[in-house]
């Protein structure tokens, strides 16, 4: 039987809603507030999970230290204290939504943990929206 | 690959455990304190679940507005600052349970969103005490 | 220097409010949906603060079992899974808002609590709403 | 004997940490990653206390559905999904610390609310960085 | 269609992590802090879920008083305020890390609840670090 | 007028309450599970809060970065993965209780911090459990 171990951390972002194809009334209506053209930001709690088998020797699924570290290295260092849309390479050309960023750090975090675990992440960007990618 | 985008709203309602095939004995041997006959309560919070392809334009599962607006015209509307017993029409020849009411608001808003998308409810009646309908 | 001991304690309640000298227009009016004819309820939250000096032989303020204990026999057993308005005594002539909720709890305690500690009571009706008797 | 009223109320906002009368260098050696150029952004849970008498009547010290209205009108409707720097008159001149932005609110809220009615503020930057204006 | 029940309980213990087949350089590399020879403790939360039906007669999955009495009989009553490590029987051929202790609570459990039903356990060790057994 | 910063941090510690003039068996009379010769746990929510002036140039009472390392260095280093009892030299003659270990911590504090500035610490040992020293 396998066990999935949770790690949570946090970054704070700006970011837009904004599809370029649109015209600005569409983006307004179908964006809302969350198009404001000066950007607007969350504290953004981000939970990873790893589901694997517990190993004998250690007694953990996966050291949540190296998670920890893995999760800090590659996603808070580029996405904690920026504004998404301006600052990171990935939305420059996709929208920022909760949805898009929660793709993009799965996607990023898969290529960093050996293919035998099974990764999702959990994104709040607030306390009453948030995203499980892949789906729950 | 789907994602599940989840939505957090809140009511505050009188309940009271009954079930009327029974003596008051067994109803109170069963229920305890939530069979007392003048009711208690309890600030619900809701979670809905929706899980779908993100659509590619939106950057979108399911537009959280939207589906707050949904949940608060169906269901918010309906059961806040009610007495779930009295004045909900369900609740008239059903037990309120947390199982029961998250079931009832699971089938409301299964009529209202559409079929593609899979749905499920998280009802907590408290901090400790919550349900998932359907099952986790 | 003093310090002060905070114990958080649970009841969940039913409660209606109503001034029965005024119309039933004017407490619609004032009382939106709390003045639901039958009642509404709340997950209420109690924390019991006491300020005193640290004493020696114990290392505690105040032991918090003693006061947990207090606070359950004193008012979680008179408050908990009740309708306020109809099943506690205190409140079939007083109008159970928070705010007078909270000061009949601190009411009870202060006569079961020596002179020497000072006794304040906060209760969160909700998490978005709540009061400090006396005042912070 | 007085009792305090909480309110909280929620928004998000972009913002950047910048003196303009400083060096670059001064500015990113004093304020850091909150310095970044491009901004990032915070959900800001804000408390407003108020402190008074309980009122015989209604048994209320301040209708906490009035004081949430008056606090959306003033303050969420100003500050929710904006960037405060460019989009907040208060902000063009002023550094939007969590000490600052406090201050702000508090001091709009004060024109708004009678003098007899002491009121605070609680800004929450993050659940682990939050101030009080005036202090606690 | 089947529900599930989650009923949530909390124990405090110390514990130390360690492999008695390993050199003390090795687990002081491994666990590094998590090793100190005088242990460390934690406030643990554990949330139990059950799946099945909803019962017609009495509207609930599990009864969650029996569920919560349950837990605090066979796990509180024996792993709070203790030292996993020294004071459980478990524990003392067996590494109490997060994903071993959900596992021996998971086993235990299991004995005491009727087949019929499906049994996970959710264990938090911090707020930051938790695991889910059998995985999520 | 002032402002008050507050700071959060974390620690998880064994401790045990014991003293050692008593007789086991008052010990155990007075302090019950506490009092577990072999230590148990929490996880410590510490929070620090300064009250002081605003200052003009940087919009801040005190940079909260810099009160963070200050906790760090001076506290977390010094208790976190520990036995209070056993490791930390202050406790050695004195009971952790919840009250010690925040006088403790404030007088560590004192020390490091400039008298202009006001200070006080909140210890959480459990979410129900808290304690404010110099008093609320």
């Amino acid at each position: 039987m396998k066990a999935t171990v949770y790690r949570k951390e946090h970054f704070n972002a700006a970011h837009r809603l904004h599809n370029p194809n649109w015209t600005d009334e569409k983006n307004k209506q179908v964006f809302g507030k969350c198009n404001n053209p000066n950007y607007h930001g969350h504290n953004y709690d981000l939970i990873v999970k790893i589901t694997g088998e517990i190993d004998e020797e250690t007694g953990y699924v996966f050291d949540t230290k190296i998670l920890s570290d893995l999760i800090k290295e590659n996603i808070i260092e580029k996405f904690d204290h920026k504004n998404l849309n301006l600052d990171v390479e990935e939305f420059k050309t996709l929208n920022p939504t909760a949805e898009n960023i929660a793709r993009v750090i799965w996607t990023i975090l898969k290529q960093k943990i050996e293919n035998k675990y099974e990764i999702k992440v959990i994104l709040y960007e607030t306390e009453r929206n948030y995203i499980e990618f892949p789906n729950a």
